[in-house]
């Protein structure tokens, strides 16, 4: 594209009009196995109106509008696949407002989860939602994120009070309120929210905050097979002990993460607990749900109620996914995400096993199990088409699985590029209704082209 | 209209498709002061198939298609202002499958909360949404409904997995899944929850159920004053203490139950609590909030652990609503039905007290206070229009404060016909983005017109 075609934005923006080639290149790519696709402009804008302002240019200049943060998308879904406009939100970093009181926060939609922890360190509320990657609320919250802490405090999606959004012909909405329910007309924050900036783009958010718990303690223990340790969870969740986080790891990511970070962890399947509450009711919960695990040959304990001791048994857990992808690190790691309902969880678990050990592919396996939700960390080397192939027929025997149990393709990563051939499977006839959605709110297709749905 | 228009639609419903006078009455008043509104036949199908061929029908003879349920609506929701058909889908209340390993329920649309209460009776789940009235299923979730237990377990919004779905021109959709969570392609489940009908016809819903908690108890106090009343139920939310339920009854809505049971409660601003949890927690929770109370001038204390002593406590909150109602048997209730952030809810009742008072309106109040969500139940002669005058002023007086608060002006209710010219002030341009929703998916306009927008 002509960069000659962005001087009118760059009269304006100045500076922040980007078109040199490292930064493209920058927004061009992601951790995923997509391929890079840069846009032909970055812009920065520091507003919401120069956001509506960007967005009516866009629209007078047909030109594609791909709206990024911190870019740790893993589905392509700030790639620029047809070119265009990178509407980068990451300078709209500014807390806006922490009410203590209300426990909620308003946020412009580059902060971080890393920078509003910061910022509420020494607050006695904390923002539950953590996806692991640094993730700007903007991106979790366009992506319908969520991550380990779910099963306690929900996803993204439970956690935004209130938004507001330009629109795809420059028009700025407010949804939603800080009032703690609403049945005042159509719920358009939910719209918004896993819209994958494909609606709107989001320029404000009024996320709730939750009590930080008194004690939390850790207990981590290891099983013979990965069907006892899923069934150990699905005891827990059944019982409704309320678990903060339960997490699983195989034997596979379990000897990775041994390689990373030279730890002697046992290799077998290992599941990580934690517990939220008052130093009583979390000793409690620890032991309830040892007592399970060992019903289900569990062994190993370790457990900790000291915050440094925790963080190193948990540290396993945060490093799987770096420690998978250097067990073969000139491979990239195509991410699987089904989340099926819980009572499907260790039979879909378990064929999946079977079916990697019959595919002889390298996936190492790390799960959000409370939630149903698993990733296979498929190690691929995306020049050899025949790996690619048998890579792309295992993830299609998944999805298969996991609908067929009555689950969904992504639990957590979204649609992006990568996993738009399976909407059609698991929506149906929901599919056309989306398609109208987006022709209704995006009536130039301008806002984020390429993502969602299959051309 | 002619009755004859109907004779294709009965030719296939028989009896099914009603034109009597009475049945025609009954579905043209719900128990608000709204005016009567009839339709013009009621169709009563059986199947998700004969809603979808019913809107082709609607469709085809350009009728309008209001959908209803156990008519409970207090803002005229299910009423006919222009006539058309009403499609009672009350015969659709089959409960098809409880997953107890899943925590869920599915059922049509006509099944009551009621209903679905005993049915699960000897179960250890149940379903937590209870609005009071013993509304179907379908209906709370067209209206998004609440009620008081929702400061623990969520507002129907928070408890639907999964829908069916009848669109405006017949097509048949499913949204979510079991799964509990995923971030594959838009959320249409929540936008179909609280769209009152308008969007399409729910026809089949999962719903999320909740362990049964071991132990429950109950703690009432009063209060010298509304206010500090309100400032004892902030502090416990803000505590995070987790309560089940935080009623308010002001002084003249316990008046009103004392008359209308024979009861003896101290005439004053009273709370009501329940706490469920194990039996040492309940007895935490209790201490520490009656504890609160004490701090804020509370006395009165009556606590319970015991079922029917519970349920003895809780009939005066229970039957506010028709004992206000019997205070001026020939006048109407206006309910009103804001909701502000927690932080606010003190000043706001306060105010709104104030301007009763000099209002001389009669208005007895009954909250859900721990949601931030009260209720004036303004007691009206309709035909009085000098009355009718001053409540409606009252009305936009009280939106105007809870607007202004960051609140809504609909927490439970929805817009039905009675809320209708609050939209633009809460949503702005939003009510442009429901309306482009609007005809997107009902490009024929027949699905409940007249509800939710102002023509």
């Amino acid at each position: 594209m002509d960069a000659s075609r962005f001087e009118e934005l760059s009269g304006w923006l100045g500076e922040r009009l980007a078109i040199d080639a490292e930064c493209l290149a920058e927004h061009g790519r992601d951790p995923s196995h997509h391929p890079a696709a840069p846009p032909d402009a970055v812009a920065y804008p520091e507003t919401t109106e120069e956001v509506a302002r960007i967005v009516r240019w866009c629209v007078e200049a047909d030109t594609a509008l791909v709206p990024c943060g911190a870019g740790t998308s893993v589905e392509g879904g700030t790639l620029a696949p047809t070119g265009g406009l990178a509407v980068d939100l990451s300078r709209m970093n500014r807390i806006k407002a922490v009410h203590l009181d209300d426990q909620d926060a308003v946020v412009e939609p580059g902060v971080t989860r890393v920078q509003l922890g910061e910022h509420l360190a020494a607050e006695p509320l904390f923002f539950s939602v953590d996806p692991g990657a640094d993730a700007s609320i903007g991106g979790m919250a366009s992506t319908g994120a969520s991550g380990t802490n779910t099963v306690r405090y929900g996803t993204i999606r439970d956690n935004v009070l209130a938004l507001e959004v330009v629109l795809g012909d420059g028009r700025v909405i407010r949804t939603g309120s800080r009032a703690r329910k609403s049945s005042s007309g159509y719920d358009l924050t939910h719209l918004f929210l896993g819209a994958e900036g494909t609606l709107g783009v989001i320029t404000e958010l009024t996320v709730r905050l939750h009590p930080r718990p008194p004690a939390v303690s850790v207990v981590v223990g290891t099983f013979e097979a990965i069907g006892p340790a899923v069934r150990t969870v699905m005891e827990v969740v059944q019982r409704a002990i309320p678990v903060a986080r339960a997490e699983l790891l195989d034997g596979v990511a379990i000897d990775a993460v041994n390689r990373y970070s030279g730890m002697d962890h046992a290799v077998a399947p290992t599941l990580f607990f934690e517990f939220h509450g008052s130093p009583a009711a979390v000793e409690e919960q620890a032991s309830e749900v040892e007592s399970i695990a060992r019903g289900h040959g569990g062994a190993r304990f370790r457990h900790s109620l000291d915050p440094a001791e925790s963080e190193r048994l948990w540290q396993a857990r945060k490093d799987a996914y770096y420690a998978a992808r250097a067990l073969r690190p000139e491979a990239h790691a195509v991410s699987t995400d089904v989340c099926v309902p819980i009572s499907r969880l260790a039979e879909c678990i378990e064929e999946t096993v079977a079916d990697i050990e019959r595919t002889a592919i390298r996936a190492p396996i790390v799960g959000h199990v409370g939630d149903g939700n698993f990733h296979c960390i498929v190690l691929a080397n995306i020049d050899d088409s025949q790996e690619i192939a048998a890579v792309d027929a295992f993830h299609h025997r998944l999805i298969e699985r996991a609908l067929a149990c009555g689950g969904t393709s992504s639990g957590e990563h979204g649609v992006g590029l990568g996993k738009r051939e399976f909407m059609l499977k698991e929506h149906g006839e929901g599919v056309a209704v989306m398609r109208e959605l987006k022709r209704a709110l995006d009536p130039h297709g301008i806002l984020n082209p390429g993502k969602l749905f299959l051309d």
